[in-house]
């Protein structure tokens, strides 16, 4: 078993690019990639080695300029494809194309995420500003949506879990937050997106226990630190510099984790430095 | 700080039904009244003394035959309002009622809950069996309700945490499930119950902290073991005998943590016998 010191070890040492379970062939999916840490995720994954190969997904590729560039310099390695997690017939679109396509999945990083759109939706800053609305949209996008996803990309994980190229098994990674702990929720406050993020790990688990039995997959949450991206952006002033993380970093430090995460580590939730968080 | 161990002793003493705080005066609300838990706890609250208003809201009072029986018996002491936790009008409604006829509430139950309704919902035995509709529903129904309940109640759970007639704060007991901690989930399954109920551990956590600063209100989360009602009924043939509750067991266990609960206790979960429970 990996304890969180041997991964808060590993996610530090020189070894993370080096010759580790995903760094080299197989196919490694990244849902919510046209920009932020999902963007990071697939420029990282293609830069690592010269060969697996990557699916982007987003709401709408061809207004995706950084991702489109991806694309340009790594035509045989990379994909795009549309997925909306609010919407479920484009998540069957994109498994019926992988399907054709490649077959089976070694990784999938679940990476979009709302937290706040200019009057839509916007973290709550007291019980008075609670939504139904705001909460049910934090949900269906951020707890609802990856799951979805997994399920539709559940036999190419499966198919993934035998091949010879991965590690011995595939693996989820969904993008949690540490606000969706609830143990160490001492602030309260930003109700929506918090409660998704819980129930995004509940849901986690719950199809970690079933998927880790029957079908050689491992399920496993991620919190990426506070990341400058967009999501982040408008809420960055009260975070110290030192703990504000490029995307780079953040992404660097979440892949180590990938790279050596072992299958008891199934259902865990890790913070990007590899300690476990609380639920 | 009420301990585990002790709220478990108070569980278990003869005294459960003596003069503490609720059982005298003050009024109390309950959630989901018509049948199960938030039945017995109307009458429970009624049948032990004189004094003290009961409030009882469910979706339809015209049809809740025992709920009837019991606003005969207790004319002056019990009301019963329409409230249905999917529709915010009919808590705005309740919350106008409530606010010219009582003005301040010492205790509020959230005591509904959605399991399974044939051909709509049903807790999930596997993961093919997750559909977005399911857990959307039990969201809405089992996370979001029960906070909007709390939202449009706060100015008068505020008003009955100032009073002389309460403990000297006013409580919010909402009904939980062990199946909601992530932490304890080593079965997986029934995806769509447990996220909501996860999710609503978190918003309660996170609506406490705020509240319990503020305003002179605890809230709690409870998990009355599996009792025999109308919502396990399909789910009892695993429970041993010993394990499945009677309504008037499992709802006098409860009020005694009601009971003996202290404003320390702000935030947290407990299961019926006074043990808490991991998130």
């Amino acid at each position: 078993m990996a304890t969180a010191r041997t991964l808060a070890a590993a996610a530090g040492a020189a070894r993370a690019f080096s010759s580790t379970a995903t760094s080299g062939g197989g196919v490694s999916m990244v849902q919510g990639a046209s920009r932020g840490i999902g963007l990071e995720f697939v420029r990282q994954l293609l830069k690592r080695s010269d060969e697996g190969r990557v699916v982007a997904t987003c709401r709408a590729p061809d207004s995706a300029v950084e991702l489109q560039k991806l694309r340009q310099e790594h035509e045989q390695r990379l994909a795009v494809l549309p997925l909306d997690v609010t919407d479920e017939s484009t998540i069957e679109a994109a498994a019926a194309s992988i399907g054709e396509t490649h077959g089976s999945l070694n990784l999938l990083i679940n990476a979009t995420g709302i937290l706040s759109i200019p009057n839509v939706i916007h973290p709550e800053t007291t019980f008075s500003k609670v939504q139904k609305s705001s909460l049910l949209l934090a949900y269906e996008v951020n707890a609802v949506g990856p799951i979805l996803v997994i399920k539709h990309m559940w036999p190419f994980l499966k198919a993934g879990g035998r091949s010879e190229t991965g590690r011995g098994f595939s693996l989820v990674a969904n993008m949690s937050a540490r606000v969706g702990s609830i143990g160490d929720n001492g602030l309260g406050g930003w109700h929506s997106y918090r409660a998704s993020k819980t129930a995004l790990n509940q849901l986690t688990k719950t199809v970690s226990v079933e998927l880790g039995k029957k079908d050689n997959i491992a399920c496993i949450l991620l919190h990426p630190g506070t990341v400058d991206t967009d999501l982040s952006r408008p809420f960055q002033k009260n975070v110290p510099k030192d703990k504000l993380f490029t995307r780079e970093f953040s992404v660097q430090k979440l892949l180590s984790i990938i790279d050596n995460v072992k299958k008891s580590d199934n259902g865990k939730f890790f913070a990007w430095d590899g300690q476990e968080i609380p639920w």
